[in-house]
């Protein structure tokens, strides 16, 4: 359901395939796309580049981020599209035991009926990039200590944010190139995001987890918003006098889709990829944390099984977890799949070896960047010892939403007493102190005490396993467990001791969660939640892992941006920096792979596709509406939205843009900049592509914005905002 | 793993989509090939058609039958190649239990360690098909009641196949468009057959039940058997001093395969369709037959897992069966799916629609056909009553291996206590007798009294339940059941009875088998078995449905040679006839196929899917051997099997051909008349063409030639049987 993953290690190595064979890695920074002029004009550009490095002209202007997923302006009057998936929250939020709208989507008739996002729902409109390295790690004392070096930078980077936001705007310094370069990024921060409109289930959530990553696909993953701010302009908390935003730029809609071998330009926000990690790095993500996180994901959808065999009805609480773990099952399997069976550890490591024979061919070089390498893998061995530890500590709180919860009210307890912000760690500024409420009050939709239970035991077993040396006293002295204690008896204390826990508490209440916000320690501390307790006594050892990794963080700022310096002399300099949930550029083609041997995936999919695959119930179960407009067109019914050679609605198209997570609702552009379509989601051979570029099977998935025309026009009834999106 | 389905209803129909687009309807009788000239031309063929209608000529002189499968002479000492799965049994009568030749495959590395491929392995070689029409329905008494007719006509076929086989050839009297046409058809009868050469289950079965029925595919499905004669020349039983046959002609095999678009033939022996049965016939199929089918196959499936869980080491005993049934469930599924979601069903009663109104729009046709399909559905409507019934009868048997030898035992000492063999009944008479002692002598490999019991507990289950008006009385009698019995008394009453069937009968016993085969009824009785008590009990029940058969025959004989009279006449006389396990040509051309909606699968698998697929256990398997061969074609190794476009060695193809069942082993000729592979399947979607034939999706699968060659050379060490072919 979420997105994809590429980018750029080597542009020599891609390069080496031959244009119109090769996916285009390269999640590139806006600035850098005037210096890929000649392989934009390759691929048919015409336009001018340097368009696409003016954040404030079009079409970037008209991009903006939700957190987590790209969305884009496509109407004067701020009408957002972006994914259905990125609105999940939003239709949870509106939905009642009589209308859930993940089931039967939803359709502001008029603008009276568009509904408030839920709680925390935000658009940040990119409205400036600016280079900042030599603020941030100019002129650090050559003597530092690692720890030094990483509370000066920390210090730094908080007191840019702090006075960039004076401004009224919402600012980042983000890390580029492993920390080689950075950047302020202010952000005009829009609080009243409304729900517009999103398709049915049976539409948006088509092919459902079954095609999830998958190919061929069918489903109308788009939805759309509306950015409203106060009468004066400005943004505000949602209120009913708002008015909708007048974005300076907005896209022109395309009712001709993309079609194949067409150029398309993905704009957006990619959250992670890893391909400036080492091969060290890579292969034990490869050996350990994978396996682990797909051994503890099949644990976990397992426990969830078993509860809502026994409690039917608590289905609808867990369907965001369970479509988390299933989807980062996926992913993880894949990747891991792609690192060992697709060969891209070995790659990785054979790529590494060539930059290491580069460092080590010239003298220079190697006073320069010898003894970079080694330091790293040196670094990393420091943390194997207390990895499965410290893996587990953050199992605790992962599974159970109850003791993340109360850990996240009793550090900003404690965070807040602190008398300056600048003092306070990330995360717990004053800037953070809504958005932290926010989320508190979101949590409420899918928090249940049974659920919680099952997977805290489940988490806690984890931790009652543990080796004699690496055990979490808290829990040990909580619960009463030892190492190597009998099976039986460590799940009779943890479930003695669970009995009591839930009895007890009451941070599964809206009203206390929020009113404990506001509590400093001491008070915290009297409340005499268990949870609340259990959050204290785990702060010592989270405190200590907090210390240890600034030490770690601050020899990293040492050595990182002198390995990138390396990657990028060796590459001859145009390389893209790891995505890091900043706005990125990428473009490819319109076009299918030879996914396997013997087995072709066209380019797109169409209307014919969903019939085939619709079975009336589960993942296929297309609208009758929906199937009602196909046999319409069956029966001779024309739309100005078939693509003719295709003798059929085009649904999904797959393009060898480079993209990952948080690309999700990204706008898909053609070559005039109009919108096209949006990207959802990427190929299962692709997930790889996080840690090392694959060319040859990388795709991309949009949804044709054909398909979502046709849609609006013909099944859903939504004209009047195709009519607002300029289409006839 | 056995094969797939297609052929003609109208070809008018099939005509009507443009050429190079459509697969190619026809399982032609070799005698109607030069009628098709034009279309062949078209394709590209440039020899000379009538080769195809000569039996006695090349290539048609080298196409054999091995009953069930097809196979080819493909050297001068009359090496035969086929399919793998065409001789599992050879390989199961060959194993030991330390030297499973299933798993391991086997080469014969010089002539003496030719092993014999079993009891009941033949090869027969087409000698002359004459047409006998008149001999068989000429003269038929005006007046003659159905019955008569049926006895008339079977007394004129069983005459003259006792006159034709006087000449030492094993022959039959094959009806043609639904008893329209008879064909006298004489083999020759190689008794002496001997393994030479199959790969391991990693590779003759790489892909296993996953792969069954679908593409992309890269199952090695090749054997090697060769026939041996008696040192005279004549067919002989096996002895040593036994030489090789030596065919009058064999197969060049070519070293360069198949390319996409190249036009190919396959020669086989399709087993059965039914493209001309009627619309209420093919409804009846889909809504009554295949869910009823399916249902039991996944019962049966249950049941033995069940039993395997509790008993690993039947495994191997059940092995045959499982793949039966699995292989049965897919494609029964696959043809459901054909027929109703597929539209295949609406789709035959189109064409039936057309065929009654061609009918009722003139006078004259009226008249001659008027009557016929009202009569057929009323004849089909008898028979629904007790169908349900007869099914079950049918399933007692099938489940129960036992069950089913004591009835062929039973009814073997009825029909040989006849005087005259003419009057026995077909399957029971002289010329049939070695057959079914050494059926019963193969039976014992997979024999297995709890696998036999589990079964037929299941079994008896379904005739337990059967209501009030459709019992079978002598189950009821003999275990004490009753209509509307609560369901734990129908269970301990079968329990109960079951205990003493299998403590007391000796039918699992070979030689116990064996010897009832030469016994009058009365000794059977007197032998106080209890399978064959339950055998004789059930004879009343079974003689009567055989006596009604009978005359339902008589009344088919008398109504559907005239409604295949107006099919044909319709369709302007060029149709091929239903497969009936009689000698087809068939032709089409390499080729891909749109296979869903925005999936194309390409017409070539290459050796780097069988890497890809590979995993080391289960299914998919390679021998280490191959995945060495292959490594070593990577780093540099050169094959003159390799085809450069691939850039890779090809493994299975897909071409449009219309094959089915029985077609398995086929061997695959170009328009040289070379052997270019062997056809062994069909792709999912062609099963339902069984029934209708689809032109668009129906893709047959083959192994090509040189995937053969290449592994024979670089991984089998079977060099000595690539040079026996003639490739240097």
């Amino acid at each position: 359901m979420s997105c994809c993953r590429r980018s750029a290690l080597f542009l020599a190595v891609a390069l080496s395939i031959p244009a119109g064979l090769r996916a285009d890695e390269g999640m590139w920074m806006p600035q850098q796309i005037p210096q890929l002029a000649a392989r934009l004009s390759a691929l048919g550009f015409t336009g001018d580049v340097s368009g696409f490095a003016d954040l404030t002209g079009h079409p970037m202007g008209a991009i903006v981020s939700l957190g987590g997923c790209t969305a884009s302006f496509v109407s004067p009057d701020a009408l957002i599209a972006t994914n259905h998936h990125c609105v999940t929250g939003g239709l949870q939020f509106n939905s009642t035991p009589q209308r859930n709208l993940l089931v039967d989507g939803y359709l502001a008739k008029t603008r009276a009926d568009e509904l408030p996002n839920g709680p925390g729902s935000r658009v940040w409109v990119t409205t400036s990039v600016t280079e900042v390295t030599e603020a941030i790690t100019g002129s650090l004392p050559a003597g530092a200590t690692d720890r030094q070096r990483y509370d000066l930078i920390d210090r730094r980077v908080k007191e840019r944010v702090a006075a960039c936001e004076k401004s009224g705007n919402r600012c980042t310094v983000a890390s580029y190139f492993e920390g080689l370069k950075y950047f302020e990024i202010a952000q005009l921060e829009i609080k009243d995001v409304r729900l517009v409109y999103a398709p049915a289930e049976g539409i948006g959530v088509f092919g459902g987890e079954t095609d999830n990553w998958r190919w061929p696909r069918h489903t109308g993953d788009w939805s759309f918003l509306r950015a409203y701010v106060g009468p004066d302009g400005t943004p505000a908390p949602y209120a009913k006098e708002n008015v909708p935003y007048k974005p300076k730029h907005f896209l022109k809609v395309s009712a001709k889709g993309a079609n194949p071998d067409e150029l398309v330009f993905v704009v957006g926000y990619p959250g992670r990829t890893q391909r400036h990690q080492t091969y060290a790095e890579v292969k034990e993500t490869t050996e350990w944390s994978f396996p682990r996180s797909i051994r503890l994901a099949t644990e976990q959808l397992a426990v969830i099984d078993a509860l809502v065999k026994q409690q039917p009805d608590l289905s609808i609480k867990v369907a965001g977890r369970v479509q988390g773990l299933n989807n980062g099952l996926t992913n993880q399997r894949g990747m891991h799949e792609g690192l060992v069976k697709g060969g891209s550890l070995e790659r990785k490591r054979a790529n590494e070896d060539a930059l290491l024979a580069w460092i080590a061919a010239d003298a220079a070089r190697q006073a320069k960047y010898g003894d970079v390498m080694p330091a790293l893998r040196a670094l990393q061995a420091g943390g194997e010892k207390t990895r499965e530890r410290n893996a587990v500590l953050g199992n605790l709180s992962s599974a159970s939403s109850y003791l993340s919860a109360a850990q996240t009210i009793y550090r900003l307890a404690s965070e807040r007493a602190k008398t300056s912000d600048v003092e306070r760690e990330a995360g717990f500024q004053e800037r953070d102190w809504t958005r932290i409420r926010e989320g508190q009050d979101r949590a409420q939709r899918s928090l249940d005490p049974a659920v919680d239970r099952a997977l805290f035991r489940w988490a806690l077993g984890l931790a009652a396993a543990l080796p004699a040396d690496q055990r979490i006293p808290a829990i040990d002295t909580a619960i009463g467990l030892t190492a190597g204690q009998a099976a039986a008896d460590r799940h009779r204390a943890i479930d003695s001791w669970l009995d009591g826990l839930y009895a007890k508490t009451r941070i599964g209440d809206r009203d206390a969660r929020l009113g404990w916000l506001e509590k400093t320690t001491a008070e915290l501390d009297a409340a005499g939640d268990p949870f609340l307790a259990l959050a204290r006594a785990l702060t010592p050892m989270l405190d200590a892992n907090r210390e240890a990794a600034k030490e770690r963080a601050g020899a990293y700022a040492r050595l990182r941006p002198r390995y990138m310096e390396a990657v990028l002399a060796q590459a001859g300099g145009l390389v893209a920096p790891d995505a890091n949930s900043t706005l990125r550029v990428t473009f490819g083609q319109v076009k299918g792979v030879a996914a396997k041997d013997g087995l072709f995936y066209t380019s797109h999919t169409t209307l014919a596709g969903i019939v085939e695959k619709h079975v009336g119930s589960g993942d296929f179960n297309a609208p009758k509406a929906q199937l009602d407009a196909i046999a319409a067109l069956r029966a001779g019914k024309t739309t100005p939205f078939a693509y003719a050679p295709m003798g059929d609605v085009p649904v999904n198209f797959l393009s060898t843009v480079d993209t990952t997570g948080g690309n999700s609702g990204s706008p898909t552009l053609n070559a005039r900049g109009e919108f096209v379509g949006l990207l959802f989601d990427g190929t299962y051979d692709t997930v790889a592509s996080n840690f090392l570029f694959d060319p040859v099977k990388t795709r991309s998935i949009h949804v044709d914005s054909r398909y979502l025309l046709w849609n609006m026009s013909d099944v859903d009834g939504a004209r009047h905002l195709v009519e607002e999106m300029g289409i006839k």
